[in-house]
């Protein structure tokens, strides 16, 4: 018996299905997640394109666009846990070139900026707020990694009773084992794993 | 390069520790999550059976211990987007056979019982507030599954600022696939990984 | 210059309105609330009795409704910083009658019933998520007391975006001074003040 | 029989007491919670003055210490439910003046920067995982306005289980009814009240 033939014996892996409303995130598309020499590489540049290519139909919809940064102080004073795991992060500061967004996807004026310090859009922000505020029930996530701030948003927000949807080109990870096998995790318990093409047709007007 | 490669070239998987106060908690030892019939099967009896064997030691040394259920309302009144993806959840009522505590690893007065209806112990409950009310800095986490609601609590606790710590020996998953790849992901990123007898050594008074 | 002129001068005490969909809260409308010997007297009487006349048209108009109780375990486990200064509190077990709703405005089936420690309807519960699943945008609030759990339920409501309004007659607390205080404090920044009856006018379909 | 007979009767207003290690909170002491064409007036510039004289003693302790500030994106990307209350909420941007710190208690190296656009300090911020980072368990709270942001602040701290203290001559209002009223019911139910005088006294070393 494989993996999946158990969690389908369970009854896992039914979809979510989209709602009345959607709304796009890019998690962490940060110059630093898209440099080899620091977080990035694998298949995050071609999670990029996708998503470049994706976001003038998101605008053009008028679906609300969230993108996410991670911001630590300069000081130290907000470092913790995370970066006891992680020193690195704590290079990605407010003025930063590793913290800014990487020029193919940059937000304009009347997207939301999550400044965040965690894995997750949802923690510690007030992203739930704006998602109740434009009327989401339906979240589409693109973002890096796709085993790491990507998969920790897609909990929370499925937690948060958002359908989640996960744009399986939209996004990448530094290493392609962890990045297939968050999908298959998403995918059987958390969203409805689909390709930005199916997304588009799937929300047409 | 293999995916090890480059997550220590990237820094990442470096140790938190424990720190000045610990406790301990068991996600979800539910009769439903040790049936292989609904949520249950491949290591989590094993996980059980380690828990059983390190719960007496972590109360002789007065830890904290908090223990959560999955508990949906009988009326449907609070399903939401995670029961559309796993519907058998639903089934896990305050009455239910399948939401009582494994007997192995039942809570005694004076533990904490979590009532939960999502992945991580920390979504929608006070589980930081009795964190803080006893002062712990670092949370020792057991429990099932591996992969999804192990997973969800550890990176909560991380992200709350507490050392976490995954007893390998101690954490299950229906699927051994998904426990191992989740192992990795914790080890890197969120929490040490250690064995339940490592942990009682390095706390030992 | 009265108070009432400042906080004019500054802005405050605007409208925010009634959106697309509302769902009502009846909060911590419990026994132990309605006796003056416990933590009731003052005006709660009559904001049951506003809200047994209010609860028949929510149902027919198939308004979500949700009800908090406040339930602290037998055992201690998670008493804390409010039971501190509140004693009291911890008599609110799951079986004590005085933790029961009263009778005149009890949950019907399919309803959401809250259990809570805090303040708040939505501190360490998953009230938000089930307003995201009910597509709600504002959020009709009653209850005891006006100067406890309604004023921080309330806050919690327009922090999360919700468009907020205290049916005026359907709130009491235990003693005027405090009741009116809130009121003043909530009508300038955090809802808007209406009667049961200038909502139901302003909803009808 | 006045309001503080009914709440003694009912046992309300008990010491909640400090703990084993406080940290000091700052709430919104900026120029426009001090210019009464703003949102300042009332007896704030003496709060300000009481907690300059403070600072200097937490600083030598070695207390943590947090500020807090409001900052809205420009574009209007983040305003919500609150704004429409209090639309001069918008005015308190990144750059503008009035959302920077009063001169006479700035924050220096280290000391932790909290952006909020809610009440509360702990609303879409991480305040609670500084304060386990930094084994707090008592709250000292100080800042403007008594009946707005220091209240919701209070609630929170109390709900997150931390021992709170509302330093009376620390925290200030821009009409002095709100800020006796708040101060009453903080009392009552959520937090100690001391004077700075007091509490410098009860956590000398």
């Amino acid at each position: 018996m494989t993996d999946l033939d158990i969690y389908a014996r369970q009854g896992l892996g039914q979809k979510s299905g989209i709602g009345q409303r959607v709304a796009l995130v890019l998690v962490d598309f940060l110059n630093g997640f898209n440099d080899p020499a620091h977080f990035g590489g694998g298949n995050i540049q071609d999670a990029i394109d996708a998503t470049a290519r994706l976001l003038p139909i998101a605008r053009a919809r008028k679906w609300p666009v969230a993108h996410t940064r991670v911001v630590y102080a300069e000081d130290g004073s907000d470092a913790g846990a995370f970066t006891a795991k992680a020193p690195g992060l704590r290079t990605l500061t407010e003025n930063s070139p590793l913290s800014q967004f990487v020029d193919a996807v940059k937000p304009v004026a009347g997207e939301l900026i999550i400044r965040k310090r965690q894995a997750s859009a949802f923690f510690g922000t007030e992203f739930t707020g704006w998602l109740t505020w434009h009327h989401v029930d339906t979240l589409l996530v693109t973002g890096a990694t796709t085993s790491g701030c990507v998969r920790a948003t897609v909990v929370d927000s499925v937690s948060n009773n958002l359908r989640t949807v996960v744009l399986t080109d939209c996004v990448g990870d530094r290493a392609l084992g962890p990045h297939e096998a968050n999908l298959f995790d998403m995918g059987q318990k958390y969203a409805d794993l689909m390709t930005s093409d199916e997304v588009v047709a799937a929300t047409a007007a």
